[in-house]
């Protein structure tokens, strides 16, 4: 079984899914907050009564979540028609952890446009993988491949603009699916620390998710490489934002994403 | 009174506050759903425990909005040292009809930037006042010049790019606080109304903004015109998206928006 998959195993009940966090993916403080939405996504998805695919997830992150057991208690506000809607709450030892809001729904077929381009870059296979250093587990259980804006450039001198570009899959590979483009959603290393040119603390306090591909253009895009560009738009007074697009490599624009990122100079 | 405050009168308790729509603010289905967000906003700020001001929100709007009474339960989730998380439902006869979850915190000076540099255009007063149609009472309220992008554009020409450009303010004109602003990310019309160049049925699903001043910051800006500026990135199987930035006349970035929203060919 993929680490992602053995992750996202969830136990309990519909209304109150259990799991435990997964060793694969700990980041400094507790797990990797792309590994916690994805399993907050999961949590819903797997519900009985689930309507159609994920079309948004927003994610507050409340507190440092400690390694092992957590519940997620997860209630259906409303369902319509063609929409669906949840709040879902990860705790643990009856503390809450972080909250859930999403929409689910069936799409059907419309007039389309990605309206930016996606970026000009070469393939994949055409920049370097980067070899992380061990200390954080969840990094392990991705490649990644600087188009621009990579680690490189944290090397102690502030720039203007704050852009990362990035090839990125799980390693190893994966067909992506829901939970995944979630999780690949926080993937990028905080915008501030390529502005300052320095690591500092930084956390999301929320994200957002809008899933604009279908789970049969999901499919389509099997275990290739993701295309993801991100850049932060406001800094100040403790906080950062962070705007992202997934693209497939069909050029395919499978997600957008925003967050709001806690950091300490 | 102001009609917007006049719109956010709430009486109730700290859980459970409880208002009543504003024909002020109705749009053609219910209330103008920025309305809807600012309003739950305040059920959250006028909290005797709340701890420092907005930083972030998510609305998800669930069906569409009777006029006349609604209660809004306001749970205080987590209360950290500097942020403070929260969960709020709007519903009406026991239904709910939208979800919020929302960051408070406290900021602190660190070093700041706004990245993207504000459109270059000219003073509000160069634009002309739109006029709008009496049909729709909320945009009776506010105060938009087009820059680009304008109702215009919507004249059965499809076209290439979504973005709009406009100043706003309430009418009669208001000094913005966070509700406001709340409101002011709802406001622009739906992108697809611009790329198809014509309008259909469209409504936002979730809609999130990040506010990026402070109380301060924000006073500051008095009653001055907003600059906004509301893109598409993803239009697709019946939904799109809308990035936004909202800039005060002094060029500060004062928030950034995002929504998912749905629409039908």
């Amino acid at each position: 079984m993929h680490p992602f998959d053995r992750a996202l195993i969830l136990g309990g009940s519909d209304e109150c899914a259990v799991g435990n966090t997964s060793a694969d993916y700990a980041n400094m403080v507790g797990p990797f907050g792309g590994v916690t939405a994805a399993t907050m996504l999961r949590a819903i998805e797997r519900r009985s009564d689930v309507l159609g695919e994920p079309l948004s997830l927003t994610v507050n992150f409340l507190g440092p979540i400690a390694d092992g057991a957590f519940a997620i208690v997860v209630r259906c506000v409303r369902t319509n028609r063609s929409t669906q809607h949840w709040y879902a709450e990860f705790t643990q030892g009856g503390i809450s952890m972080a909250t859930a809001t999403a929409v689910f729904g069936l799409r059907r077929p419309t007039w389309g446009h990605a309206e930016p381009d996606a970026p000009w870059v070469a393939f994949p296979e055409d920049y370097d993988v980067l070899d992380f250093p061990a200390g954080i587990a969840w990094l392990q259980n991705y490649e990644i491949r600087f188009v621009s804006g990579g680690l490189a450039d944290i090397d102690g001198i502030a720039r203007e603009r704050s852009e990362t570009i990035q090839w990125i899959r799980d390693k190893p590979a994966r067909a992506i699916d829901f939970a995944a483009l979630a999780a690949l959603s926080d993937s990028f290393y905080p915008r501030i620390y390529r502005r300052l040119g320095r690591m500092l603390p930084a956390g999301t306090v929320s994200l957002t998710t809008y899933f604009h591909a279908d789970g049969a253009s999901l499919a389509a895009q099997q275990s290739e490489p993701i295309l993801g560009v991100a850049r932060g738009q406001s800094f100040g007074l403790g906080f950062f934002d962070q705007a992202a697009c997934l693209w497939g490599r069909d050029e395919t624009l499978l997600a957008t994403s925003h967050q709001l990122v806690y950091f300490k100079t």
